[in-house]
């Protein structure tokens, strides 16, 4: 078959000024002429050397484009009798999609995870919730120490690793877990995982089946609705009381292989589990066999007494799995969490880690080993319980003073954000709505719930808001609630003239 | 009931010189006591002055340790009448574990995971595979923009991120991959993950559901089956022949969700997927609308032509998800690889990512965003290429000038790694155990095999290993060889007398 014509088209088509490279662009001519059989299989193509004389191209150019080609299949070369297209596409049939091809869709999973991964609007500011004040991070230390371990690191800190977490940072960690959380453990015992999220989804797929069960807290942290999800849990939510997760409000008749809690301080709820009800789940898991995963995620801020003693520490390790993060107490962005394992567990864990994650960043993790130790983070703890007591209490007076009764507040003995619950006359959803035209970041209740909502209210974030934003947002918000309270109708009496 | 003896108890417990404050001394004893039974359900304290001026305290220090119990739940406060242990601990049922108590284990798929998560003995050195040359790897010029972007970084890079990774880094990677590798896509499709493990684990889970048949190369990536086996689909190991994953191979029985391949460089193997192959399995994939995940690991490193073409190019997009890793061509602590999705896939991808793992590392995503941009990445790949080719040719040579036709190895037209194929006569279990005793990390090939392992064979890395190391370890391996070959009885004459 004669191939003439590829001398011409090729002398016309190539662009002498473009920033693509000629053997390039010479290869991709020839490649997608096969590619839609305009160029047949078994065309000879020219002789480098006479295609190189023809096009005034140096012959490595034309024998770069030739050589990439044969790589990629597009052409054979034949000993003694030069270049043929190869044989691969047939004619008509081009693999390139004709219009919109039909894909594969999603997994039923995917698609759960999907619905219930709506993103928030507002990742900072007022009042996304979980952010910590950025603006009174001790960004020069942690700069300084930063700047200290990137320095020259190791093959042992830039390769793969599969210790659990940088030993220096486990000995720390452990330290601090056993003083001010009553953590019962060994610095073998944790894993430092990169976040909290890594480190739940390792839980729910190696301690559960698809199809388990696992209790999660209703209202809930939507993180671990999204991580039991993916791992194809059956999840039951498990509605929260004064006293904290309320087995006895559970069906009978699935008995949990995981309990999530979030104990010391619930998520959103604020609410503290009493201690009957510690004892009661610690009694259930060992009737059934189940393990506790205990997410303790910001009780460092509890601003009335120290930090409660965790339930790890009560049950003397036993089937409590201990699950922190540093997104609260350091900022969200350092990506690293950790577990602390029962002994039997720590093998198996450590290796499916590094298999399904691998380890990484260790420098980062030797410099927050150094924050620890060198005192900056107790510090930046106890600046920060001080400085979120005083936030809160502004949301608060500030929501009070011109809302009065008309929303309720939860108490608020610790943590980053307050639950404020609404009338039935306001929707949230629409209040959030018309807040997020203004840059106001109103978290629904609703988002909380795995079923269908029994509380309408929105979780305000305020550790993270400046004062003089927090004061302007809230007045803002006790605005728009007003609006809403109007828009609806409600004939809601000025506050302290109503009662309840 | 009397409390007399708790101020006896005290006064002789407490230990003044010690390093914790006296009133977590306090704290603990009672709690202590409360949980053994010995201090009972009703039981009345002293009253915080009495028991100060007793313990010759001050009466804060008491205070503090009451205040924590009573927020612990462990003590309960009557108006006017002190405070009472409260009735939470029924006597001689300690929550204390007696012996060994029963754990629950790990789940079905854990316990697969766990079992294919044999950790390697060395993570770097003579002949770990995988790792780069982390000797020339250009640490001032990467330090210099690390530290650049670490210094103050804005809320929107330390809270909480759902873009798909930096806006920046999204951008010159995709001019990267469309130039380098034929990828076709816009920066909108790239998700930035923290690894390609991760981006493994989120394509398993969004696209298939427990149960459905995923088809990963025989032998092939641990790490790919470890993901699989994790998100509970049923592995169908496919071999693979001289032109890469062979479909006739594979039964015809169950139609893959999703099939994972690493066409430009078969893991382990070194095998290149020909282009009737390719367009075989395009084809393969439009008929039973199944994923393709194509890995693209370590073209870069392809040393007698340029990377060769991606599949995802070649398929226009359609049904192929493209993966990639920075641990190759920087190192692998990094913990960045990236996705290219379709169109259809980049908001659920996104919204899952975000929410099953969140996004973080900003400041390392923007050094590395410059890093490209400021041209150090393809002249790090160029530099990297040579080296990597000069040392697979000593390996090479040094095997074969001592073994000679004994063993045979892989073609090695790209990459990090030879395999190294073993007469039968050689144990390739044995022959790593006691290359581990002397600090040589010999991959056996059968932890590279899903099923029964059908070769027999060596991973060797040389890419991370500096030249008179790899030398000296590749005599001594031949050396190893030689006396296993005695150790079986072999009687194979020595190298070039002896004829295949």
């Amino acid at each position: 078959m004669s191939s003439d014509w590829i001398v011409d088209a090729l002398q016309q088509g190539l662009q002498r000024e473009s920033s693509e490279a000629l053997h390039r662009q010479l290869y991709h001519r020839l490649r997608d002429w096969i590619r839609q059989g305009r160029l047949r299989g078994g065309t000879t193509l020219p002789a480098s050397r006479q295609l190189a004389n023809a096009l005034r191209l140096g012959r490595n150019t034309v024998l770069a484009a030739y050589d990439q080609l044969l790589a990629e299949g597009y052409l054979e070369a034949r000993h003694g009798s030069g270049t043929y297209v190869s044989d691969v596409f047939e004619p008509h049939r081009s693999p390139q999609p004709a219009a919109t091809p039909t894909l594969p869709g999603l997994s039923r999973r995917g698609q759960l995870m999907s619905q219930h991964s709506k993103l928030p609007q507002g990742l900072y500011g007022a009042f996304a919730p979980g952010v910590p004040a950025l603006d009174a991070f001790p960004q020069q230390q942690w700069q300084r120490l930063l700047a200290r371990h990137n320095k020259q690191p190791g093959p042992e800190w830039l390769s793969y690793s599969q210790d659990g977490g940088l030993t220096a940072l486990r000995e720390v960690l452990c330290d601090y877990l056993c003083q001010s959380r009553s953590v019962q453990c060994r610095p073998e015992q944790i894993l430092i995982t990169q976040g909290a999220q890594q480190a739940l989804e390792l839980c729910a797929r190696l301690l559960a089946d698809p199809g388990d069960t696992v209790w999660l807290e209703e209202p809930g942290y939507a993180g671990a609705q999204a991580a039991m999800a993916a791992a194809d849990l059956d999840i039951v939510p498990v509605p929260v009381d004064s006293e904290g997760l309320n087995p006895a409000a559970a069906p009978s008749s699935q008995t949990p292989k995981l309990i999530y809690i979030t104990p010391s301080h619930q998520y959103p709820s604020g609410v503290v589990m009493s201690l009957a009800r510690r004892l009661e789940l610690l009694k259930l898991a060992e009737t059934h066999q189940s393990w506790i995963i205990e997410d303790d995620y910001d009780s460092e801020f509890r601003y009335r007494s120290q930090p409660l003693a965790s339930l790890q520490g009560l049950a003397n390790g036993g089937t409590v799995i201990y699950l922190g993060t540093f997104s609260k107490v350091m900022y969200p962005g350092l990506r690293l969490g950790y577990l602390v394992l029962p002994e039997a567990l720590i093998d198996p864990f450590r290796a499916s880690y590094a298999r399904l994650y691998r380890e990484g960043h260790y420098p980062i993790q030797a410099a927050l080993a150094d924050f620890i130790a060198e005192g900056h983070f107790a510090r930046h703890i106890r600046r920060m319980r001080e400085l979120y007591q005083i936030r809160q209490t502004l949301l608060r007076e500030t929501l009070l003073g011109r809302l009065g009764e008309r929303i309720e507040l939860s108490p608020g003995e610790a943590g980053m954000h307050l639950v404020a619950t609404l009338p039935d006359t306001i929707d949230e959803q629409h209040l959030s709505a018309i807040a997020a035209r203004e840059g106001l970041w109103l978290r629904p209740l609703g988002r909380h719930f795995w079923g269908p909502a029994t509380r309408r209210g929105l979780v305000l974030g305020y550790a993270g808001v400046p004062e003089a934003e927090l004061r302007r947002s809230a007045l803002r918000l006790a605005e728009l609630f007003k609006q809403e309270e109007r828009r609806y109708g409600s004939s809601n009496p000025e506050p302290k003239e109503r009662s309840r």
